[in-house]
């Protein structure tokens, strides 16, 4: 099973700014402890990190073929990249959205998603270990799948 | 560790009605899958279920002393009940909210938690596997609190 | 056939308070009008009536291989309680919506039901008369479902 | 005691286009069961139909004096014609309004009549069936009115 | 000078019908009281009701070249007919919006106008007497005109 | 008959800024216009513009007893001020509400007015001619007043 | 005079949880306040907290014949519960709402209230006092009806 | 192949008045220009105008069976006719939205339109060019549906 | 202890006008009230009275240090002078809102006040015994501030 | 004439997946349809698709001088791109809005385009074909443009 | 060349209370160093303060002819007083709107200016040194100005 | 001192396009005035145009130690680019927020900047000058922090 993680903008920052809200892990650590996880559950990992949401959408539309699934944090494009939500429905893999922080407790604004509606499913507010979950989903989406295939 | 999971209303149902959307796993199916997990991760767990608002709030009241962590899902309750989200800000644990269908790519009612923002963080649309990934969650946070007292 | 009449919340005090609003017929009053109708009818009735929501919902769970259809006027909760919605979308029986008053023409809060949706169809103003058309509804809704099942 | 029936635009349609929704029943059909139940009930029937929002304004005007009760389905007119409410309300009569279709199931906009707060009440997803129970509701207004009176 | 006054839907029943609100005047006194004041002014004024859109949307297409300016009073078009709208743009001749109540003081939905953005100005409130104000500020604005080209 | 014009604030700037929206006239020319119809009419006239919230309210309190209607253009206070509002509520004499332009097509804040609930009527768009239709309605207003009192 | 004093849901928790926010007194101890107050004023005095919508609701029910007002604090109830408002429109005693916090200063879906349009007054934001406030109003309240009936 | 090409209120004054929004060209232009192209595409093409919402929606009625597609310019019709809405849905026939202003460019209240989710598609802002637009655009729906019933 | 107690418009004509809403005490019998209740508690209190957004304003800022406490019914003010609020917030003492009226089942637009969000507290809906609680809770504030200070 | 095709992004996932949705053609088919139809019409035809809002932006930016005319499908940018609507109201050539679906039937969200007041005219909901009226929508709005500058 | 400065309510306190919010200096602080601004750039100065929104309004109607422009502070007042942003648009000079916080960053209530359309510009956030921008701006307005005149 | 200028979409066609608008200063004019300014400043200054939201937001992201303030015109992002905001945040230097016209006298959707809350203050609406006024004010708000943590 092959799975690719996405980060979106400003997520190269982590561990470096904000540490009292997004904590001290760098997006290194974060995919060192993706790939140890990936390891034990026998999972190809890839992981990508872009500020650019054309880099996301053609990441994305690389993706069929070469993965089964898609851990994505789109960060601040969460909330207006219809671009983006266009390429996650187009691309018909299951898409595990995560983010850090809990997105329903903080401003109004954060509160929507557009990529959500297009997402298998979405895990907020569990900080670096909300990826790690978003694995874990990934594995179970895709499995579940090939269950219902066989 | 100990673990309180609590299910809103009409998760009584679930694998007897609606089975198209929710599946065919009965909430003692669930259940038995999380304690299955509980003790694999070496977590103490208690199941219940209520159609009851005040019996979920009384249950969340009784938390505090007697468990480190509540993964609930408030199903239809989620969108109305201040009630219990005052019940949830006031017992002060990390309580994991979470849904089996993703709410967010359903009617634009259910796109709105008033629990979540009191909630440490929200996983929804994962299905059954959903709970699993929210005991994680909710080991995950107690562990981290632990160590950020030792 | 056998029908389901459920009562929601201060139904209790028909008769006895704001009965220039609701005129003085009581709850006994209008149950016994709609034995009478229902022996019309060849019906078996039963009535219920709660001022809880759990109450409701669990009398809602259990008709299914009870009751053919439900005349229920869900009174405040028409307006906010998903719970309740979600248990008539769940039971899979027809649920004729009835309200004694015409919701539409009073307070804008009292136009919307959350109900409305998940119901056959709505029944509302025309006082204790309407829970005789509810009846009627759900014996040509029960009548209608049979033959195209024949 | 006599009844107006009036049918808005469209309507003649009925049973001949989209039968997926509004089913194969033909207005005549409706109003010959329509006038079936009227002599069993004692009623002096009249049915109009009219595409034109000024036909069924005048209609309306004519009808104190010369019927008792109005039943009426304004189709696409209950959402926007003020001139149809402002009619409905100068006549002074008892008016039913009927809609075949749950109008509170279907799309945001048909959710709100214009008309309803002006109506006696309102029975809407019944289908064809509700023009009968509408016509009783119109009997029942109209004795309660008369013994009030007497 | 000459002026057109439009009477819209359900005026022909001013008088006989809810004089409560809109007094005992009928459409046929008003009009007479218009006549009285239009030759004290020395007016050429034709009067014309209809409860059809397009028959107003026609006789106001009719009026450049036979008229010098319009004393309308809308009554229910005037919340929602974009169409009456249009041809009071089109006509491009003074219309002098009039309502026989406030409606500024009536239901919400009443407070918003589609006529006004186009009319010259609203006069509104004063019962009967507001045509005869119109009358007069119709005559103001054709006579302003007149001094203004020449 | 004594009537009271009130003019609000900015009012004391006509005919010297803005002309190309409010015209040439000064205030003192409306008024002088309003004394010769008042004369006219057989009215006591009397004429107040202030900038002043409070002392518009103030001259408003002082009114009841002294004249017998109110002729008002609160300008910008129209659009928040409840204050005003209250005054003009309180005050219980008939209050007729003028602006010079038709506030109905400008700008989106300038569609509702505080004041005009609780006005008798509202005359806008006709400039300076407005204040004498006001006068009149005024007039109007009062004699009908005194007719049903007689 | 008899007054009930109804506490709603989680106010059982006052002095034990978020004493930050609600202070150090427990419920015992608020209610002994009050009967201190009450012995004072004279009045008879029960209370009751419930964190069930429907025991609030029959506890109201109860009210009429056995106390003269209700002083009442909905609590979470207070933004959504229209079952209890129409409780409390129902039982036609003088209801006095009361919240610890100024509920005009939290989070925006706390400044509505439901049950405040069919209460006699609320006092909210003087903590523990406030219920002492809501005493001394409801016994004026009933005073004064007293004398207006006398 | 038929064409039926139908134009709304107050298109019927087209080039002769706002000729500087409108243009030129008369409908009588217009519908000589549509026939010259429909002749060189071998389409039987009728154009209809009317000021009657009535009118146009018998018209459509009349459609299926007599032509293959419509061309449809609802003019002010569009933001509010759910009645022509509804009859646009009935008859089952492509219908090709057509404006001649770009509305989405205009007042707010024309950028939605009620006819646009049934019809096939729109055309805004091309001029009188827009209804040669649509000719093709309803010929190509046409052919399309044609070869895939073939 | 010192205690002023702030009327804001059209409060000098209470007892006067509108005694069917605010009651027949004048606003110097108010102060009566106070005076004789300030007595019983040992405080020194003043009243003012303004129209005068301005004067209540500058009456505020000069509180601090010749009074502990504020009492203020800001009238029409409540609902749109955020000068006032600031005003509020910048004096830095404890101020009750009171209202004679309950504001919450007035009109909609009197449902928010911009003072309370820096108000202590509001108590609304007692008409002048609401003055009488504020000055209560007003003294309760300021011994329970010495006290914090103590 | 020269024009400018821009395709937005993820349209070059055309004819390759979601093909229920957007058909089997893919871009590359269109870009030679296009060809076709520009050599027909002796227009010298350049087709560009990007993923990147910038690169679109710089794109528009290198048309004025080079090409005549753009035909513009936004795709995802649609909805939110105020920088590309920026860019198409800075080069000051005709831009013509296509869109493969009918986005005013789709989610509500795609109603709105940002583009659309800035643009020359917008076509929706004819497929690919509807890249071809609009390329005949922008030859005939250059020749209009070039004839009203002759 | 002539500035007026215009510091809105409340403004007189800076220095005084708040000054965690609003800073240490005081209002004359900030005259005297706008006073040194203006002397080195060779600009006559006058500050004026009030909390009295007719003072401000009849200040600004002093300005024409007396200054070349202002710079305004109008505190409070910018998020509703209509009658000041009139008086604005009427003066016809440049206005520049100088804020000491950033209202775009504070309760969503402050992020509309009413002031703000009429304005030359806006300059928020920058604390006492906004006002220095702000006569900058003013001065290279004016400047300009004489520039385009020359 | 170090600052960085930084340039949003389409800036870069200054002076070239709609000139009427923007002025006939090119971009590479008003950095020459800012270096010059910047000179007689002391500050070491750098600009920077992309069109591209990630060229920005990395830009953003090598600023702190590099320079000390940002002057940001975001143009189209303004109000949309919650990436850019969140990069904004990140940095954690003051950024002076500037636009060349008044964005609250724009289009309604100009209004809102969603850059403005994270931004240490706003200038708008004074052309190119207002880029001088942004360096003034970063020049300050450094020289405030620099002095605050000495």
């Amino acid at each position: 099973m092959r799975v690719l993680v996405l980060h979106g903008p400003n997520l190269n920052l982590l561990g470096r700014r904000e540490t009292g809200i997004y904590g001290n892990e760098t997006l290194a650590d974060i995919d060192a402890r993706l790939q140890e996880l990936a390891s034990e559950l026998g999972v190809d990992l890839e992981c990508f990190q872009s500020n650019s949401e054309a880099a996301l959408i053609e990441r994305l539309h690389g993706a069929p073929g070469t993965v089964d699934a898609v851990v994505f944090n789109p960060a601040g494009f969460t909330h207006y990249s219809i671009a983006l939500r266009d390429a996650v429905a187009a691309v018909g893999l299951p898409v595990v959205e995560v983010h850090l922080t809990n997105i329903h407790a903080r401003e109004e604004f954060r509160h929507r998603s557009v990529i959500a509606p297009v997402a298998a499913g979405q895990i907020s507010g569990f900080g670096t270990a909300g990826y790690l979950l978003g694995l874990r989903a990934a594995v179970e989406l895709v499995s579940r799948g090939k269950m219902s295939r066989a």
